[in-house]
């Protein structure tokens, strides 16, 4: 079957890597990935910890789907306490180093305490090291994945590793694998380097083997059927998640200044079309489509940026193309900071993945500095000279390496926006859930997204529900909270299982699923038993963070989207509807009034 | 359009790169990779010139399709004069080196000359520089690519090179790109070695654009949808080229223990079900897929061999896991010698891997090696004490690394078998055409296959006609010519598009290749078109070889499978029909008796 059925516990401050059955009672309530995972931080460790000490516990997390031959089983998640919200942190990946990490036997890695000095933990099958990391401390990740390969003498061997960022402490860190793919929200990455483990590599050969093999192939092909021939898929394969920019611009939900706006005259410079264009010297931002492991979908994207365009950009370690605008980063450094420049969004893209940090709560920090810096709050004596002015690509360029490396005023955009608001007396400024920044959807136009938004349990995320198709058609709070519940629920099960969310929209559903977990593992599913697994994953996630100390009044939204209308678009006058929304959902969830799970809640679903 | 119109001259005696527009008339009569390669190879050199001087000429060449959105479009052919049969080379290989070089902006790349020392071309979009090798040289492949991507802090480099067989000149060392896939026959490594080029290494940023991009999708995506549901594709998928070893087991066309045989009693040890076989140490031999760039079939096999098996693979260069079987290579290490221990059949395909050479022609030559050693012509004074006896597990391992590496008998193994077999004056234990050994079907019970390999231009080859189907029907050779002729000419075209020969067992047909051509390339494509232009090629390649010093005498089989009849099988008692065949071939050709080209023919296809 495809669970591995081995756990692997280092304890960097004993300097031991002991492997131990997995939890089969575990595994078959929470299924893996994401909701293993956090069953397995529940019983761990202390949700009160400091998120950047010895106890705070960073789980890497495959799902029974990882490794094998279902598509876009690449995916592995991270999860420990977040050290940019306080609460749960769960942010799953790509690439191929979770599949590599199932090959190697392991359905889980648990690292806990603190080593001494820096380290890397390295992993062929039963075979496990803490090895010294001196060499590549203070390098970013492109650097430590060659050196380790380069070291070990195997090209093969795949790399999850923190940058300087995480390092630094940088509050987003994220945890970069496979050059181009990370867990890239809520600071696992500043969790990594707190506890001095630069880098897990892992070589594994024992491969994955399903329960019922042909049967388990026979629904493979019948998912790659349909994502053959999905709308969804193929937008995504031409376009990639870019497609976006152009809908919320049109639409009129873009975060655009700051929320200053929710339109934005520039998009047409950086958007799908514009990467593909032709430019004077003959290159295109665009160079080719990038697929992870076992992805027929291939929605990320190479891009090139013209190596004259930023005297920044001509230096040694300048990469000609490397990881391409994704729809977030084009938001958040296009929209949110009022930047059209196509080469500045791309090379800050660059550094936010070779230094590892997270590109969406990068962009809202600098746009929250930008507001400061044109409210006379900072001034160019904070900002080491740079003028933080909306629409500056220079300073987009130079902050994002600043922040990278640690230096001047990127370590105050390292705090994140909460934190650095806070530290300049204006909190208001800063635009955030339980201080993590925003994706590119306003909660003023999306009332579902906006829900989402202020109840998802690591802050601030769209990728933890799903209730798009409900906003585009009603513009109004109106009968979001159910859905909203529900969507949360089916997306923590889809997690917890090893695949890509995104083939949902390319055609795949919930059937799939539950055909593919079905031949793989030893029990059978169902929807229902799906869907009860999502609850019970979200609800232990909320208990986690009532333990750590959140309340109900960290389900809120900034006042700027309470109580801002939006100026323009299709909710033009709009603000968010939280307030009705918020108890619908927490009915529908089955909480108390404060927001707490109830006994009946806790018995039902095994918590 | 999605030819670059550039080609790479590079002049090693010289020292140059210079770079000049391609010219269009031949591309629009040679399409690409094969065809045009194999016209500018003709332009270009004297087809008497010595395969290992520096008067051959070495061409690298993408094909229109290479590097677009279409299915498996990571391929390139390399042509040369083969140091093997003194014929054409041509040698094509998947991976994502062909999309790379496409992607830098060139679609031929022709090296001329020598370098007085090694050197290894190093390709940066328009720069283009000649780099001391020194330090890679006399190492194998796996360690030239991770140096040349360490040495230019660039893990995106793709590399393409020859390990120490082509340095040795190893008749049949291939040249091997992204360190699992290989232009693998004729010798092209050799070509390279002799060149004193150890390799050359791509980063490209320009991207690839059809003539009309909204239709070429259209096309790629219907591809998509017809590879997903195919059978041939779910087969390759599941199962890899190897499937066919049960077939032609069952068949009785497994050519066994040097074509004593056609069927052979150990293929159960070494098929895929042996390789996805859970072993008692909990480990199977296939460990996962690998695809090539834009391909969703994954034929490709990641394998992993017992490391206690053998003494001689317990070293610290040992691989854990790397290339698996695929069915030649099963085949030649398998039964052609008679082994049928899965790990030594997969550690001899790592160390053909690593150090680049052709694994059908080392286990042709091996098993004429072990027919010698058994005949008692040659000894354990030749062979340096291993005793070369058919089934033995460590004469393919061991001889597996001298070749590789040229030490010892390996460096008389390194001949061929056609010199090797005349060095010791048994010219008729050496199984080959034109020099080259045969692919895994036997000539007797294969009779189409047998017509094919007797008139390949670069020497016995399974994949540059396609008559299986007709073969399987039929095993007389009535009506095989004709279909012969046809499918050469249908292999060529395809052989020249960019994408991989596999789509076709997998789905796609020739309309989705006059669709993709149609929308990718300014004129419009038919297939009446491209039948005339494989056509085109084909002759070309045989005026090549007629200018070589070839004849019709050239156009045979070993008297073996002519003479002696198959003593199992399908085809039992039968030899092969070639001298009713080969008339009816020529005059399908529009030859003349003796194999030669008319002046008619000549003018009607403009060669």
């Amino acid at each position: 079957m495809a669970w591995a059925n081995n756990v692997l516990r280092v304890n960097l401050t004993k300097g031991t890597c002991i492997s131990e059955p997995l939890n089969m009672e575990w595994a078959e309530a929470y299924m893996g990935e994401r909701g293993l995972g956090t069953k397995y931080l529940w019983e761990n460790m202390d949700p009160q910890a400091d998120p950047l000490g010895p106890d705070n516990v960073l789980i890497f997390a495959t799902g029974p789907l990882t490794g094998t031959m279902a598509p876009t089983s690449g995916r592995y998640a991270v999860l420990c306490k977040g050290p940019l919200t306080g609460a749960i942190a769960c942010s799953n990946s790509g690439g191929k180093f979770g599949a590599e990490l199932k090959f190697a036997g392991y359905d889980l890695v648990l690292i806990e305490g603190r080593s001494e000095s820096p380290v890397y933990l390295n992993i062929v099958d039963d075979k496990v090291e803490l090895l010294a990391a001196t060499d590549i401390w203070g390098t970013t990740v492109w650097h430590t994945e060659a050196w380790i390969k380069k070291t070990h003498n195997d090209p093969l061997i795949r790399v999850a590793s923190c940058g300087e960022a995480g390092e630094n402490l940088c509050r987003y860190a994220c945890i970069v694998n496979d050059l181009h793919r990370a867990a890239g929200r809520s600071g696992v990455g500043a969790v990594m380097g707190s506890k001095n483990l630069k880098a897990i590599s892992v070589r594994g050969t024992k491969g994955v083997t399903a329960t019922h093999p042909e049967k388990f192939m026979d629904v493979v092909h019948e998912c790659h059927r349909v994502l053959a021939e999905s709308e969804g898929r193929k937008a995504l394969t031409e376009l990639g998640t870019n497609d976006m920019i152009d809908m919320m611009q049109e639409f009129g939900g873009l975060p655009t200044r700051n929320f200053d706006d929710v339109q934005f005259a520039g998009t047409d410079k950086i958007n799908p079309s514009a990467m593909f264009e032709v430019k004077a010297n003959g290159h295109r931002n665009m160079v080719t489509n990038k697929a992870c492991f076992g992805c027929t979908i291939a929605c990320g994207r190479i891009a090139h940026i013209d190596e004259n365009h930023f005297s920044i950009v001509n230096k040694p370690e300048y990469r000609m193309a490397s990881g391409g605008l994704e729809y977030e980063t084009a938001y958040a450094f296009g929209p949110l900071l009022g930047v059209d420049d196509i080469d500045a969004l791309t090379y800050a893209g660059y550094m936010t993945n070779e230094h590892g940090y997270d590109p969406i709560s990068f962009g809202g920090t600098l746009a929250a500095a930008m507001e400061l810096y044109e409210m006379g709050v900072i001034t160019d004596a904070d900002t080491d000279g740079v003028a933080l002015n909306f629409g500056s690509a220079e300073a987009l360029t130079i902050m994002s390496e600043k922040t990278g490396k640690g230096e001047g005023f990127g370590k105050i955009l390292a705090m994140g926006s909460r934190l650095m608001c806070e530290k300049y007396g204006h909190p208001e400024i800063a635009m955030h859930v339980k201080g993590q920044e925003f994706a590119g959807y306003d909660s003023r136009v999306l009332q579902g997204m906006g829900l989402g938004y202020a109840t998802s349990n690591r802050g601030a995320c769209h990728l933890k529900h799903a209730v798009f198709d409900e906003d585009m058609e009603d513009i109004s709070g109106n009968g979001k909270a159910e859905p909203c519940k529900t969507s949360q629920d089916h997306v923590a099960a889809m997690d917890s299982t090893g695949l890509c969310l995104f083939v949902e929209g390319a055609g795949m559903n919930i059937g799939h699923f539950v055909d593919l977990l079905s031949a793989d593992l030893p029990t059978s599913w169902s929807q229902e038993r799906m869907m009860e697994t999502g609850e019970r994953v979200w609800n232990l996630e909320r208990r986690f963070n009532l333990a750590a100390g959140l309340t109900a009044a960290d389900d809120t939204l900034p006042k700027r989207l309470l109580e801002v209308p939006a100026p323009s678009g299709s909710g033009k006058g709009k603000v968010s509807e939280l307030a009705q929304m918020l108890p619908e959902y927490y009915k529908a969830r089955g909480w108390t009034e404060d927001g707490r799970l109830t006994n009946e809640l806790i018995e039902r679903l095994g918590l």
